[in-house]
């Protein structure tokens, strides 16, 4: 097939970006020189920190702790920002976000909201976001995701169902924090799922039919850094954690201008229908992709294996007819991945039978 | 050697990138976004498209022909400045530079020296600019010197010599455009040389002995880009042009994260001694770079050679006495890259003599 061009042509980088051990050091100063004395910041704080003492919070910032149990709901951010707008009635001089892909983007949506009239699902969507944010900070403390460069923030909506982002110029942060020392204490089968959420994004772009020489670039760096973790001895030993989150950042910014395959519309359809996290939920899927992607099927599960991780098995296989159609609707409803990976005909390729053996496989 | 911290931990990136086949046509729209109705912009414009009609001049712009025979001087930079203060009472709403390296230099420049006062030289150094410069968009056209990303605008000091640029945050380009179109009418020669800037400085970082991983995963890739198209049967192939500006994009990213190592101090000695241009200089020192870096230097002159390529020989074989003490002088006065790449005892090895030695051998 011939190579298609993503038609995404205007990059939207991160601002500012500190990186290296003891950076996050650096974060006590940027928020009191955005803080005025009358004024006031939320950190948004992954709530696994919560007794941890990670740093001293500023004076003039409230701390907003955020359950990463579930990811984020349109309606769980609607909650927030009630209550915020409630007690305040100025904006806020600066947003933090410390934390996993969830907790960042749970940062960048209510940026965006206190500037924004309306509640999170109206922002779903490609540049629906008029005005810009509050000045906002992203500081990752597990590598993968890429929320910390990327133009969006993924939310459920309640009401739909439907997992998709506020992707917008303004969702993306204005300085970003990548600290090493942050990912020291993460459990290895989360850091594991997380950091193969960029090996498995980039592995998508690479294989697609849509294509930009700029983000292929940044996709092939991120699978080589992925490649020197998860094939080294100790996957968490300080120097892997450190190229994790560079390719983590690089990933993220890959994002902007490539399209995912067929893994992650079947991973939707494991978050939606069954509510596993999402870079679990990536993982899952690769049980089944030997067929889509032999070559990625057979490098990720001797990875997994070197590090000891053990991927759940069957959490598909046994569900009621009507799980399978919700599995199916919640995977195919992705049209441009699919169209990405599979091109035009690929609703004769995942015909709804074919659909629930690929989900029987995982 | 022990690898060592770059000490170079935040990152200032352009705020947006356009990248790809007719994006410059959107230079339109950003201008008249830009300019009010009682304002004005200012578009810096390599000599060489002065009479090539490459876009329709916006009505309130006023075009300033860059004559890119020298690279930029302080005082050449002064004249501007003082012609154009002459001339407008109030900050111009936009400055455009559309060029290689020099010309986007010279815009960069003035768009700080016009929110900044004093001259050129005054800011010559790191960090030597207070004020935000003026809204400042860049369009290179020809690949390779990477300043379309960096943090720095190079000068040679019309008083001292040296040739130094304005380190600042503030000196980065609000919006680029990357479009491979521009670069169709280069000479092969000058192609070259420029690209191999690239090349150049991504290799000397990567066998530095200061590293940072994520200036050394930019170095990668735009190692690996470089060597798509010069190891291509045609260099300047369409694809190949569209591989070499990612390339000099990612090598400018890479800059500010890294240093550079011997070929550089070298090769500015050229410059500042003998007014040979940066990118040809470069090209010039890897003549004589066998025994600094072997594995680079053939894969250079292989390189060289399949695109059928000339380079000057023995530039430097017949000078005076006064001239190699100013060779000699020039090159050792840059410690921190010879430091990076030859350790603490780099003068020990690059003795007076052993460094015409070297000038001899180009």
């Amino acid at each position: 097939m011939e190579i298609l061009d993503t038609g995404n042509k205007i990059i939207k980088n991160v601002n500012r970006v500190a990186f290296g051990k003891g950076s996050f050091s650096s974060l006590q100063e940027l928020i009191s020189n955005k803080v005025s004395d009358t004024g006031y910041g939320i950190i948004f704080l992954d709530s696994y920190f919560a007794d941890k003492n990670l740093f001293q919070v500023h004076e003039r910032c409230e701390i907003i702790l955020v359950d990463t149990s579930q990811e984020p709901k349109t309606s769980k951010i609607d909650e927030i920002m009630d209550s915020l707008r409630n007690k305040h009635c100025e904006l806020p001089d600066v947003i933090v976000g410390i934390g996993g892909g969830s907790t960042l983007d749970t940062a960048k949506a209510c940026s965006n909201l206190f500037t924004n009239p309306g509640s999170a699902a109206d922002y779903q969507g490609w540049d629906k976001v008029k005005n810009p944010g509050v000045f906002k900070i992203g500081v990752p403390t597990i590598s993968g995701t890429g929320s910390e460069a990327t133009r969006t923030c993924v939310m459920t909506n309640t009401h739909s169902g439907l997992k998709l982002g506020m992707n917008s110029d303004y969702t993306v942060f204005d300085h970003i924090i990548l600290d090493p020392i942050l990912t020291s204490t993460i459990p290895r089968n989360q850091y594991f799922f997380t950091g193969m959420d960029a090996y498995i994004h980039c592995m998508e772009a690479l294989e697609g039919n849509y294509r930009n020489p700029v983000g292929d670039a940044y996709s092939r760096e991120t699978l080589k850094l992925c490649r020197e973790v998860f094939r080294s001895k100790d996957m968490l030993e300080t120097s892997c954690r450190e190229k994790l989150m560079v390719a983590s950042y690089l990933g993220g910014c890959s994002i902007a201008t490539s399209y995912v395959g067929v893994v992650h519309p079947f991973s939707a359809g494991l978050s939606v229908v069954l509510g596993i996290h999402h870079c679990e939920a990536n993982c899952i899927v690769m049980n089944a992709m030997e067929e889509f992607y032999p070559k990625y099927y057979e490098e990720f599960h001797s990875m997994a294996k070197e590090q000891d991780v053990q991927l759940k098995k069957g959490v598909a296989s046994q569900l009621t007819d009507e799980q399978y159609d919700r599995l199916y609707e919640s995977t195919i409803i992705h049209e441009k991945p699919l169209y990405n990976a599979l091109g035009s005909d690929f609703k004769k390729v995942l015909t709804k039978e074919k659909v629930k053996e690929i989900f029987k496989k995982m």
